[in-house]
């Protein structure tokens, strides 16, 4: 099979029975910029979720937590320009009265509709605003990239993506579109995103399934190694394929997950490489470690030095930084064994300098994707991250304010 | 007693019986900037040492920390501009070599020599330019300040104290010098730390008073988050005032203790102040946390967020990053309980936005030093750490580089 996955456009609303619908209602400062929107699908779903770890959690987050207990969703209203977070008892009011206003507009019940929030951290939600601006949401099979672009803030472009494959045979969809990492004032944002798809999947399995991808994928990309109050990844699966529902014993499993594989790490790359100020996206591929714990530890840990991550900027193969942030993560290593490549140029050889051609060292580094390999000769484990290049414009995103 | 502890010049050559030399040896690519010095004691000392936990640690932290297992040191030879890491074996012969020859030149056995390097990652040192540099090291007890100078790379101006107080009665000293945190190439940086004193001390306090004091101070700073493969602390106790030796049991312990907290502080915030491209230190101070760690935990985390780090640098009270930055550090807390002040403004009360004045929150924003405060009201715990803002001036440091 030579195309088992089609890349096909719309992503959220893909798959067959999902809608959505997106409007303005001035939570931003640019009235023009929508900042509401409903996903929702014709019939209840089963659904799975991951959430931030933060101990301060936004109130949409507390609610989607409860709500998800049922492992049933329909929809889920978000908006962007305000987090809720920070905010209460009345922040938590308010997030569920969202929730409650998109579910009486879509005519279901109110403990199938999620909700979330993006934006500033420690103001109230403006409810009347959100009130007009649910009921005037209109939904349409053809409006996911809408739904894509009302959930951004910083973002300077929607992450987006479906799928088509086969599941017994039939054709089925998995869709899905996010928004990057990054807070920003007065526009302060965090990581969100939407799965969606007809396959029908029992939901142990689905909830399963979601928390491995996000592990390999959202789990293992920064931009500045703040983490966020309101991180979310839903996902639905309503079942009009009409596929017996997937588990592990289904045949066909391995290539739902696959397929949730490609979706969820093209995802999280384009949040990568879209965050704020980047302007290349650095992958990292440790090898050779002696477990995954130790190859996720360097992995992520290349991509958090704001060292790495200024060299990476100025295009200099200044490995010494990769050999410090290795040696600061905590992995196991041997510090006479470790070989770096930058691209494909290997730099250090046995954890000190090889021998190699200056010019073409820095020509790797002069891309806009520049990919770190470490072996660390210690066995047989691997792993995965992604991150980008800090950079003045980071500084002046993050500074530069509007009163 | 209101000067307890009086403060005189000359910092590490303050106590009696210490003398230091530096000369320009060529290490760095301006010849005229001295990078390479001598610290030494007329007599052997009682020392105590701590350095980086990182699992590439350079060449001359191998040698110290083998060195030191006899409590014994009289010198130490440091250079700045190559950090003799990632150097492999012939690096280690170097740092050894380095020690022999200072010992060498000052008439005293090899293994009373301790060395430090401080510099670019990866490339062998010049000995031939450093056995020479040594062979021309004049050390005069006037030269304090000379050596303070000479262990310096991207720090824009050294960091030295000198405190004078009384042990049993007889005056004695503690002096300091130190380098800062960050790492530039190709003067790639490090944080490095040698105390002075002339005050009698039984070794196995030395070492553990030097732990405590580190731990409050220099490991509760940060410029960038990144660990360095060189960070060392030293500190001589050469006896020279004539006392009995202090230990815990000493009724002049505490005075000890206290004078060596103010030096090790001091000094820290001194490095944190003057991060790279740093405008403004940051003091956090995390009161009411259930125990020391969580406070700990707190407090660094706040430090560490490049989010809250930019929002310094723009003035902006942007309190939301303080909660996001709190909520991600993993320290135990009520979300509905804690209270944010910046300076003397509460900005976060229980939790939420409480009510303050925008303009007075801007103005303690705008000052060079600026302190958070967060009370978690979870019990009695308390730690301080300090930071500083993140600027376009970090990031031309570490993108531009000379070829």
């Amino acid at each position: 099979m030579t195309e088992e996955f089609r890349e096909v456009d719309l992503c959220v609303t893909a798959p067959r029975g999902f809608r959505a619908g997106a409007v303005a209602c001035g939570i931003k400062s640019d009235a023009a910029i929508k900042d509401l929107a409903i996903l929702a699908s014709d019939v209840p779903c089963v659904a799975a979720g991951t959430f931030t770890t933060s101990r301060t959690p936004a109130a949409p987050v507390l609610l989607c937590r409860e709500y998800l207990r049922s492992g049933k969703a329909q929809a889920v209203v978000v908006n962007s320009g305000n987090a809720n977070c920070a905010t209460g008892e009345q922040g938590l009011r308010n997030a569920y009265r969202m929730a409650e206003l998109a579910a009486a507009h879509l005519g279901i019940p109110k403990e199938l509709v999620l909700c979330s929030s993006t934006g500033i951290i420690g103001r109230q939600l403006p409810m009347e605003k959100i009130e007009q601006g649910i009921a005037a949401i209109e939904l349409s099979s053809q409006s996911g990239n809408d739904f894509a672009e009302a959930i951004l803030t910083t973002d300077t472009r929607p992450k987006r993506i479906a799928l088509e494959f086969e599941i017994e045979g039939r054709t089925v969809r998995l869709g899905g579109a996010t928004k990057g990492a990054g807070m920003i004032y007065p526009n302060m944002a965090t990581m969100l995103c939407y799965l969606t798809t007809d396959v029908a999947v029992e939901q142990a399995w689905l909830q399963e399934e979601l928390r491995a991808a996000v592990a390999e994928s959202f789990n293992m990309i920064s931009v500045d190694g703040d983490m966020s109050t309101n991180d979310t990844c839903l996902l639905f699966a309503n079942g009009l394929a009409g596929n017996r529902p997937l588990n592990e014993a289904h045949p066909d499993a391995p290539r739902f997950r696959e397929a949730l594989r490609r979706v969820t790490t093209y995802l999280a790359r384009e949040i990568a490489r879209d965050g704020e100020g980047a302007t290349k996206l650095m992958t990292v591929h440790v090898r050779g470690a002696r477990d995954r714990t130790d190859a996720i530890k360097a992995a992520r840990g290349i991509t958090l030095s704001p060292l790495w991550q200024c060299a990476l900027a100025g295009g200099d193969p200044n490995w010494g930084r990769i050999v410090a942030a290795l040696g600061a993560c905590g992995c196991t290593l041997d510090p006479n064994r470790f070989d770096i490549f930058i691209g494909p140029v290997q730099v250090v050889q046995q954890g000190g300098a090889a021998s190699y051609d200056e010019a073409a060292a820095r020509a790797v580094m002069a891309a806009s994707e520049v990919t770190v390999t470490i072996d660390l000769h210690l066995g047989e484990a691997e792993a995965t991250a992604w991150g980008c290049d800090l950079t003045h414009g980071y500084i002046d995103e993050n500074t530069l304010y509007t009163r």
